[in-house]
């Protein structure tokens, strides 16, 4: 059999404790676990990015894999825990909009509340639920356990506005929403809505910065060059070939950017 | 069988080879770890903050766990390397104070110093021990071999001198031992130690600021507020809800904190 | 049986999806395998960072071990990608100098080249291969495959010029490759090629400092005094004793390094 998956995703940072202290009480109670950190470095409390960060997990996992995270400004307040089941996949977390991206096109198939005491540490501390209430939660699924003993299923999740890049009539509006380390800045425009228009039709526009038409990938261009091209999660990004466009353009997350598609007469000599 | 669990808690950072090593060293001896990496960024050198992550991990870990940990100014000199036998956990480590807090109220089962050359790579490097003499003997006690195979029993472990706050009549003399990824400062004031008056009556200073009162959780209050609750771990911690106490304070660890019951006359009006 | 372990060193950093989904697709194919990150903090696109690293993992992993390595600037260019069999080590990895070091003496038994689709996700996209062709590629070999399959076999790998240290009659000159996070810094000139003189006969200059002898521990002279002395890995390093030799000499990657043999003429008074 193989073993059960558990991946993290959190604004612990990996300075301290947090994480191990998740992974211990998990090993505890489901030891044959393959642990995956997919980052301790989400932004603190922006649930917005780690929503972003939860999306692209579903398509590289096995199914079965077990999704923990915590990004939880509201710790301590009566804000829910809940386990959702989603195209075979578990997630484990605040329901506080982390979700909005995963299901945006695929429903749950079950969400519960995480309220049996018999599947928390006791005592709940009141600041560190990741510990207390998620990972012995996390891990009664690792073990395959019935998700209905860990609460009552609910229906309903909370969800983030504006998610994702609002459509016009000649494009997009949206904004940056993560820089990855080599300054790539991903957007929040899903490639897969361009397909009205041919790549070369398309002008993207960033901090009074127009870049014209989509590449295809880094290597297009000269070195230096400012490129927008479809990224490797199905996302519009911003990127200077062999260099760091959020640097060179000095922006990051919240960024307004603006995608148009040229018409002929605008395009045609004045 | 459950497979046996390694923790990693070092200050060799995550940029190089230090780490894979000791964990490529286990892995040929003790093929079937589950590794997990508590930190590897504790203060280069900084035994008082390993001290401290290492008294966090026997509450979450289960019985067995041997723990690995390497904050080693003294290495090339004639400190000795040992294992130790604490509360059914194994630690394997420098004899430089790493074990004062995790021994504060559990004394050691058994130690051990690894002098057993049968348990060491050879030869032996100047400079990495964790690599040479640790990661061998964490392999032989993760495949639950005979501690005393490692070296001769010792009786004394080296302490680091004040690691918790020093108690007064009207509170605690204490100091900032870590900041975490949100800024929450914690200090070494354990909260176990304030029962003898109510969370309204104690008064935190820190850096020319007192804070009234002990909170529950960071959502009791308005955010941007500075707050003293106790902490995760049990220790009394600082923090802005919603926000970052170190840099709010520009504080960090070494900073001293008080901590002070209020009397009622003290309180009265003037 | 023992599980095959799969090491990773990158340039991905730790902020985004980049390494779990490497982790996802790999543990999708081969469910058992362990797990080891080198570091995903290689500075972005330097090949001879990656080369530095590779070559000290097969000292430490076990026979078997499966190595995947992604520095990457050509990506979406026309440079291959490869799996190569070293020393019963394997790699997985672009073929664009990342094996320099790790083959300087030891040639590889083998080299395919990774072209099969049978064994890569589909669609490839262009801007992340590491998830879409080494990761399929890495899990074929980790569960026992055969590497004929992954594609035709090849003799030639690129190398990069001038890795290592240069030979001159007195000595050698070279440069920093790397900065721990003590603040040591890495040389590449290797230990073992100094045995033609006495340590206390060596004198290396860097950055206008000169440091006379060569030491054996970091804990030979008083903190503060800079030393240099062969580092864990059998190359020269340069330190301060209990503090940071980057920060007190302003110095990090690129900074040429000259060691040169004293001899007794020189050293006498004028």
């Amino acid at each position: 059999m193989r073993p059960a998956i558990l991946t993290l995703t959190t604004d612990f940072g990996t300075e301290g404790l947090y994480v191990a202290s998740v992974k211990g009480v998990v090993l505890g109670l489901a030891p044959d676990t393959q642990l995956v950190d997919v980052t301790h470095q989400v932004s603190p409390q922006n649930i917005r990015e780690g929503a972003f960060l939860l999306a692209g997990l579903i398509d590289v996992f096995p199914k079965g894999t077990v999704h923990l995270a915590v990004v939880d400004p509201g710790v301590g307040t009566d804000r829910r825990l809940i386990a959702a089941a989603v195209a075979d996949h578990w997630f484990v977390l605040p329901d506080n909009g982390l979700l909005t991206a995963v299901t945006r096109d695929r429903p749950p198939s079950g969400i519960w509340e995480l309220v049996n005491p018999a599947y928390r540490r006791s005592p709940v501390s009141a600041t560190f639920h990741g510990r207390d209430i998620l990972a012995p939660a996390a891990a009664h699924l690792l073990q395959g356990g019935d998700p209905a003993e860990l609460g009552p299923a609910c229906t309903e999740l909370v969800m983030l506005g504006a998610f994702e890049a609002t459509a016009h009539a000649d494009g997009f509006v949206g904004e940056v929403i993560c820089r990855d380390a080599f300054g790539n800045l991903i957007t929040n425009i899903e490639a897969k809505r361009l397909h009205d228009a041919p790549a070369q039709d398309w002008t993207l526009e960033v901090a009074g910065t127009r870049i014209a038409g989509l590449g295809r990938t880094y290597a297009d261009k000269a070195a230096g060059t400012l490129v927008a091209l479809p990224g490797s999660t199905g996302w519009i990004e911003i990127s200077v070939v062999n260099g760091d466009a959020g640097q060179a353009l000095n922006v990051g997350p919240g960024t307004p950017v603006r995608l148009t598609k040229s018409s002929r007469e605008r395009n045609a000599p004045a």
